[in-house]
Order: structure tokens, then C-alpha cells, then sequence
């Protein structure tokens, strides 16, 4: 806690929350202070070429590490514990195992994701999409920032943190994460960790609706061509595919922009994106399908024409079952209520699910609020993830 | 028509178009060529206390005048034709009468009326408003700009049209006025002339709705409280009033803005108006209460709180029926075909039906489009126009 409390000042806002965002000055500061918290706990520490940092406890044997950990950037106005935890949780665990003087068989490897967040360099998940091989070191080092300032590269020597591990040579036993659950569900509930089975897909689009700018008054309704109407009938529809669709769809219009938006001139244009996730695969598709054939249909009802720009899209990412079921224990084993469930969010897990079996472990998050000011988890929903990630990172290590 | 193009180039836009906001440096202009105008017709002209301008073309008899004419001012983006028509057309139409040496029993009343637009200073319609009774002049002096910069008695003395005239002394036999239709109805039909019967009534509301950010991953569909879908449920409902209601109800959505308007955040609050417009009062009074308990239920369906907040309300105006079969029956006589029908639009006849005996002549607008810079009248169009204004105010007055 009081670890968690000092790197939420390190980029704090003054209203509460933090800002560190990645490879920023604050982003620096908060590796440095934890390289320097990784070396005072007797870990090796390394950093490869994308900036992710390890630090290694060695085990006995010359296996690979179990990995724990998560990400220290967060997004412009963030709380305090989304990637935050996990990381300072890992090391809460190397810190317990150190005052226990608890040997292991297998290494025990915490790491600090680059990037997690994808707020001012494009894609999100970069350090952990970089070692699953999923994007090139020389396309990322190129990236330019959201507000075209600056390189990737540069900042990322200018930080100090372009190391010299390489990015495809990562070996890992296992990878299990702990994060709050950035969702109202073990709230809602009433249960303190969840075992998390998989990463719902995700399909985002952006349309752009063409209507015709009329008068409001003077404009027969058979004459017009509202692309106002239109995108609100696109919203009602992404609600029905919710329930017409299987394997637990959700849908959101979070997007939504009006022009000329002026009370008595019918919309001309409307600018709207949809997000629309699914556990299924197959299910995504048929959603995405519909959706489709929904739009044509409503150019021809509404006299409009739309546009559709496919923005992101990723599949589903099943975890690992025996790692699953290792957190699921642990957390019965410890006394918690605990269930399993999907992620709606995107995590570096997703992509170490490619390098080794992999899962992770989540507590509730108050009112599901995240990427917010307000993000909260008590200190003592914080410390049952903590002991449900020592132990099951203990077993899977090995006690020696 | 050289007055038309002579016009448009006070306030002319770079790529086409007017702007020419009431009490301006441009209005000012504007003013003084008209009045210049005026008196080198002959006529007599004053000013009001409002800056309403008045130019008469006496008769021979002491009656109350016959009023012709309009507004020169526009709206930020305006088009060359609208008030400007019918305040030059009431012009040539004095000038035909001196060309041809008609004398007329009545006078024959040129206005130009301030501040017909609104954009700058509200209420629309202003100077005719003040004329109907319909506010006071010292409340109205007292308005400040929409940008909060100046006050109106301060403008209108700075631009010298305080005028002399009292405001609530207005005599006028009769007011014809001629303006483009701003709608696409008469260019749809294939119609030259509109005898306007009425304009309808009008009801402005605006609706601020409160639900909860969520993460569109993480959040059950069940638990999401989205101000987003709430507003698109208000948007069809509107659509689905104009079949429901009598009356030629149309609906408009014309603004809508979200908060905080992210892809993968369901949105947390959003504003949004509605415009209803009826011919017939207790339907458009029907709509509102039908709007309002759907409201009503939409709060308690989608868990969301909903302000309202009615921004304007005008009953429906009936014009009078004289000078609307005069107009009907001129027209026909010209050999234009022609039609009655209602004004989706206010303008400054709705205020001096109150006054006296009031209808007004709609001529096509290319594609309905108005209050744009694409504003478009036929040469041939505005000829007819401006023929039956002619012919009308002639046989009002009485030729001797």
C-alpha cells in the first residue's frame, strides 16, 4: 500500500489521479524508482529494446521464470491502480518471499510493461504486442506520438530505457497478472477475486452518415434526409444484436457528433462509432455481419449514405487452463469467494497468452470506475489479489 | 434584381453568401443605401423607436396604409434572398407605380423591419414583435448581444436608427410580405406561388440526460445506465410523433452532443433538443404531452434522469383570409400556378397579423436550402413574385 501510494504521486493530478503517460518524464521517474526498488530486493534487472523492464529473482533451478507483473503508464486522467498494482503487487510478492527467505525452483520474474495504456503512442498493449511478435520492433520504433511531437525511439532513449535484451527471444514458464477488474461485476456480486478465463474480442467501427442539412420547419418529413435519424437508429440497433447475438455480446455507442447540431436544421452529418465485444468468436462475427447488413438496409429506408471504417479489430483470448485454475484455487485455498469470468477490458495478458500459459487474477473495482480519477479498490480487496498472486506464483514456481 | 446583387455584396461572404447580423456596421450600410433608395422614390421615410424604417408612397385618401416589405438583416451564413426580397421587391414595386404614374387611394408602406434573424440579438423578429406589443421597448433595449459585448440601445444609437416613432402607434391597413419559401415544397410540386395562409406553431425543448460513464467492456449491458441510447430512444420517438399526431406535425433533432463523447466509454450525460412544429395548437399541445410521458418512462426503462427545458413555444398564426385569396386570386389572375399553404418558418407577418389584416407570398427555393450560402431563387421565380406583390398591394390600395 504505501508503494502504491507513492507511485500514485509520481505524475499526480491535483484534483487526484495520476497522469504517466508512457515514456513521458514521469514515466522515467516511476522506472527509475522501481529499478531502484527491483535492485534494492536483490533482482537482476534487464530491459529490452522495447523498454519493458524485468527483474529476476533466480531460482534453483535453470528453468524458466514464472512472470508477474503489469504496467506502470497510465492514461491522461487515470487512477492510481490500473497496471499500478500489478506490478508493485509482483513485487510484493518477491518482497515476502525475500523477509521469508523463500527459495523456489523456478526464477520468479517481475516485469513492467512499456506502453499498456496506448494513449500518446499508438497501439495500446505495445511491449507485450512487441515480445508476442504481433508488431515489428523498427514499425513501433517509428511510431510517431498522438500529437506528432515526437518519436517513439527518441523518447524511449531519451527515458534511458532502450535496453539491450532482445524482444524475441522472451522465455517465460507462465505469465499471471493481477489488475482491478475496471467493471461492476465482483461488486455487484459481492466476490473478491476472480480467476480469469479469456479476453472478450473487440470490434470497434466509425460511421460517417450523410443526410442533407434542411430546414426544420419548412421541410416535409418524407422529404428529408436526417442523418441524425439515422444514427440513432444504428444506436437502437446495436442494442437489439445484444440480445439477438450469443455468447454475451455488448455493444456501445460511445461516439457521437452532430453537424451542423443546430436545433432547427435537420443533422447533415453524423459522425458515430460503435464497440461492440464478444467472448465468442464466430459471435463477434455474426454481430459485426449484421450489423453490416443493417446499414445498407438504412441508407436505402433513410435516404442516406454511410460510410464504415473498420477501426480495431481483435479476436478473443483464451487463457490458460491449468493457470486459471491455479488462481482459482489459490483463492478458494485462501479463503476468498471467488469466480471466473472474461475481461472486457484489453490486457498485456492477451498477448503473453501467445508466449506461455497464461491468466489473471482480478478484484473488484468500486462502481467499476477506471481510466478515472476515482478508480478505487480497498486495501483489503488489494491485499486478498496480493496473496492469491504470491501463492499461485509460489506453486507454480516450486517452493524449494 | 440589380438591387438584389447590389445588396448582396454588403456583408458578402468570400465564398459566397451574406452576412449581414442586425445593428451592425454592414446593417448600418445596408440602412443607408435603402433609405437613400426611398427617397429618391419619393417616398417619406421614418424610423421607430426600434429602428424599424418605414417609406411611404402617399395616396390620395387619409387612410391607413397598405405595409409591403420584409428585413435586411441575415443570418451569420445567409443567403442573398431571404428578407431582402421582399423588402426590395415592396421597393419595385413602388418604383413600378412611379414609372407608371398610378396613384393609389391608400398609401403604400415600404418596411424594413429590425432584426428579423436574431443571431446577434435575441428575440427573432424583434422589431415587428415590439410593433404587435408583443415585449417592451425598455426590455428590449436592454438585451445584450449573443456575445455578451454590447447592449442593443447602444448599437442601434451607434448605427443612428433610435428613430422617432413611437412603437405602439402603428396604423397600417393591411401587410403583405414577400419571401422565398425557404423549404423545398413549392420547387418539389412544380409551383410558382405560395398564398401563405399561416404559420405554425412551434416548440423547442431541450433535454439534458444523466446516466453513468461506464467501460464499454467491462459493463453488463443490465447495469449500464447510457444516456447515448436514452437520447436515440428520443430521436425515434420524435419521428414516430409526426405519424402519431395530426395536424402536419414535423419533428427535429437537430442538436446532440455526449459526454465525454469516447468509443469505449458509455456515455455519462447528453444534450439534445427536440423541435416540434404543428399547424393546429392542441396537436402540437398533444405532442408535447405525449413526448413528455414517454420522457416520463424512458427515465424509469433506462435508469437515467432526464432535465427538460422549454426553450420556445409560439401557437400556430392564421393570416387573414382577404389578403390571402388576394393573393391567391392575383396570382391566378397572372396566369402562376399556385397554391395555399403553411409557413414552417417564422417570420415578421406572424407579429403583424396581430396588427392588422396579414398573409404573406412564398416563390420556390431551389432544394428548400436557406439560411446557407447556397440560398437560390430563380430571376424567373422572383419576377412572378414580385408581380403578385405588385398586383396585390396595387388593388389593396385602391388605384385611382
Amino acid at each position: 500500500m504505501a508503494n502504491l501510494e507513492r507511485f500514485s504521486r509520481i505524475g499526480a493530478l491535483s484534483g487526484g489521479g495520476v497522469c504517466r503517460l508512457a515514456l513521458t518524464d514521469e514515466d522515467k521517474e516511476a522506472r527509475d524508482i522501481l529499478k531502484d526498488l527491483m535492485l534494492d530486493l536483490g533482482l537482476e534487472v534487464k530491459v529490452d529494446k522495447i523498454g519493458n523492464m524485468f527483474g529476476t529473482r533466480t531460482g534453483k533451478q535453470d528453468l524458466s521464470p514464472v512472470m508477474i507483473g503489469s504496467h506502470l503508464d497510465t492514461v491522461g486522467t487515470g487512477g492510481c491502480y490500473d497496471g499500478s498494482l500489478g506490478v508493485l503487487a509482483a513485487m510484493e510478492t518477491v518482497e515476502t518471499l525475500n523477509d521469508q527467505k523463500i527459495e523456489t525452483q523456478k526464477s520468479i520474474m517481475v516485469v513492467n510493461f512499456t506502453n499498456e495504456e496506448g494513449v500518446r503512442f499508438i497501439p495500446d498493449m505495445m511491449g507485450s504486442l512487441v515480445v508476442s511478435g504481433g508488431i515489428g520492433l523498427d514499425e513501433i520504433y517509428r511510431a510517431q506520438s498522438v500529437d506528432g511531437s515526437v518519436n517513439l525511439y527518441d523518447e524511449l532513449k531519451r527515458i534511458g530505457y532502450e535496453g539491450k535484451e532482445p524482444v524475441d527471444n522472451l522465455k517465460a514458464d507462465s505469465y499471471i497478472e493481477l489488475h482491478i477488474e475496471q467493471g461492476p461485476v465482483l461488486e455487484h456480486e459481492n466476490i473478491k477475486i476472480a480467476a480469469v478465463e479469456m479476453v472478450q474480442g473487440i470490434s470497434w467501427t466509425e460511421f460517417i452518415i450523410h443526410g442533407q442539412a434542411n430546414h426544420a420547419g419548412t421541410t416535409p418529413m418524407d422529404l428529408r434526409k436526417d442523418a441524425g435519424y439515422a444514427a440513432s437508429s444504428i444506436v437502437q440497433f446495436a442494442r437489439k444484436l445484444t440480445k439477438e447475438v450469443g455468447g454475451r455480446q455488448v455493444a456501445n455507442a460511445g461516439m457521437l457528433e452532430v453537424f451542423p447540431n443546430l436545433i432547427n436544421v435537420v443533422p447533415e452529418r453524423v459522425r458515430l462509432t460503435l464497440d461492440l465485444r464478444n467472448t465468442d468468436n464466430s459471435q463477434l462475427t455474426l454481430a459485426e455481419d449484421k450489423l453490416e447488413k443493417f446499414i445498407r438496409e438504412l441508407e436505402v429506408k433513410e435516404k442516406v449514405t454511410i460510410e464504415s471504417k473498420r477501426l480495431v479489430r481483435f479476436n478473443p483470448v483464451d487463457f490458460d487452463e491449468e493457470i486459471i485454475n491455479l488462481i482459482d484455487q489459490t483463492a478458494g485455498e485462501l479463503g476468498y469467494s471467488r469466480k471466473r469470468m472474461h475481461s472486457g477490458a484489453g490486457h498485456d495478458a492477451q498477448m503473453m497468452a501467445v508466449v506461455c500459459p497464461t491468466a489473471m487474477i482480478f478484484i473488484p473495482s468500486k462502481d467499476g470506475i477506471s481510466h478515472n480519477v476515482n478508480e478505487y479498490s480497498s486495501p483489503e480487496d488489494i491485499e486478498a489479489g496480493a496473496n492469491v498472486l504470491l501463492n499461485a506464483a509460489l506453486k507454480r514456481a516450486g517452493r524449494v
